[in-house]
């Protein structure tokens, strides 16, 4: 650590004093940081709410000239809402932002970047992109793609398999293009593929159906780890033993913790992480407290979880 | 700051710790990460290296459970000897690096990371890009772009320009390609293209030539900062008033200084900051000190630096 480094900015004040043990308050901070987020309304969301409040914490403490404040809302009215009183209270540097629908949010955030405010997108686009300065999200065709590929590889290239999608919308989209792409380079059957709409208990059911239907499936992907707990408990309620592997993906908190335990039909999930609200907050934060360049697009990998690597992705505090 | 939610981990005992006032020493600290750059050699390289100090000094500030090591190397050869010796003296949890040539450096690093250690690269891709866990660089693509956006606005859609190419490489090749699709959308002529290395004294002399051929030249291009320096000298050395904009690139103090001050000649500048360096660390050091996803690729956009938002791209203790 270099301290005689320090001391020519104000940053370096701050760091400084917070060295010494100075409590800053929010009065002291220079810079302000809004981060709007849905409401922990199902377990992905809940996610979102824990990490974001763990990196308020986190980043408050490491960077005593940042106030970070979090906001949750829980529809995409009561969002415009929030981001209209936080920027009358309070005068933002920058808004991290994960939008309930892009419609609706797409005015209200451009306003918010027409005073000069720094603008993170978190997940969901914005109908307008060039009203960010940031974009951080998952890379939901790599969720389907790195599952097909480690799927392709367990079955040998053969076999029969069975599909649930989500809700309707791109994210679900991109997951499926990324997993039939692969799987069609191979001999794999899907003998189906119908919605679920990422509902647990929906899951259940179609996953009845589809037991009901085919004497042999090899393998489930179910394209989320909610869907995944309802197919689980169908093949089990069925006793079914053909079904080898049953994937979901999300990286949800009961699946890691079975992957750790060497789960044979689950030993691997990928990574969608709620606590991407934290990396998009930490590199807002560098472009503020750091001056480290953040302009730009943050793509994240989905690197399978497998006993090795579960560790980097197990929250056991977080709901999800 | 929520306090009471730290306290369950080891980041939240150091953080703890380091607000009570507690120094950390190198042997506290739980998490290292190296960071290996070239040595500066010439203007941007220099900046590189400043910037990676800065931000060393601020990470162990505001993380006092990650320890940075920052080293140069004036080589290929003493790149890939310094890793050696970071490896084997160190146990690495990171790695941030700038390769000095993508072929000598990948194996290299590929040893690095088979022990574990998470792989951030800087600006030059490795041969091998599944090495990395983390990819940080700028868009060559959108710095010749939107200067050539800009500039078809400036001149109505027409005019003869000529542009200064650098050293014939993936990056010289990026910036020219975004320049040359803007420009031919428009009625707007190349006079003529051709290389002078990124070197300010031959740009001298490739834009003295350039203005003993062409009687008219509405604007020159000269695709980077270090360039563009040489440019000015020989226009004004020529008394040149038909010369309307000078336009260069990256970002250099000089250039953001002419920008500031309201220059007619060159009113603009678009970045490719050395700072970069420093967005790999924040992000690197949020992986490990925030367990906030990092796996990736970070594409830094390349906005018009105005005078209006010039002051964030300056660093007047930067050589660069």
């Amino acid at each position: 650590m270099k301290l005689d480094r320090l001391g020519t900015t104000a940053l370096s004040a701050a760091l400084v004093a917070g060295a010494l043990g100075t409590a800053a308050t929010a009065q002291d901070r220079e810079f302000t940081i809004a981060v709007s987020i849905p409401a922990a309304t199902h377990g992905w969301t809940g996610g979102v709410v824990y990490h974001a409040e763990q990196a308020e914490a986190q980043i408050e403490a490491a960077f005593p000239n940042v106030d970070v404040i979090v906001s949750t809302a829980s529809s995409a009215t009561a969002q415009v809402s929030a981001l209209e009183d936080l920027s009358a209270t309070n005068e933002l540097d920058a808004l991290v932002i994960l939008p309930f629908t892009s419609e609706e949010l797409t005015a209200p955030v451009e306003t918010v970047a027409a005073n000069g405010t720094f603008i993170t997108v978190v997940d969901r686009g914005l109908s307008d992109d060039s009203i960010q300065d940031l974009y951080v999200a998952g890379d939901n065709i790599a969720v389907g793609a790195n599952t097909a590929e480690w799927l392709v590889e367990q079955l040998g290239g053969e076999g029969q398999i069975v599909v649930l999608r989500g809700i309707p919308t791109v994210i679900d989209d991109e997951r499926i293009q990324g997993f039939t792409e692969v799987i069609e380079q191979s001999d794999i059957e899907i003998l189906d593929i119908q919605y679920a709409n990422w509902n647990q208990d929906e899951a259940f059911t179609l996953m009845q159906d589809y037991l009901g239907k085919y004497p042999n499936i090899d393998a489930v992907w179910a394209n989320d780890d909610d869907m995944l707990l309802g197919v689980l408990e169908a093949v089990d309620m069925a006793g079914r033993t053909d079904v080898q592997y049953a994937l979901g993906g999300n990286g949800m908190k009961q699946v890691i913790e079975m992957v750790m335990a060497g789960d044979e039909r689950t030993p691997i999930s990928t990574p969608y992480p709620p606590s991407m609200i934290a990396s998009a907050m930490y590199m807002t934060a560098a472009q503020f407290a750091g001056q480290a360049p953040m302009r730009g697009s943050f793509l994240l990998d989905a690197p399978l979880i497998t006993p090795d690597n579960a560790d980097q992705f197990y929250f056991p505090d977080s709901p999800f």
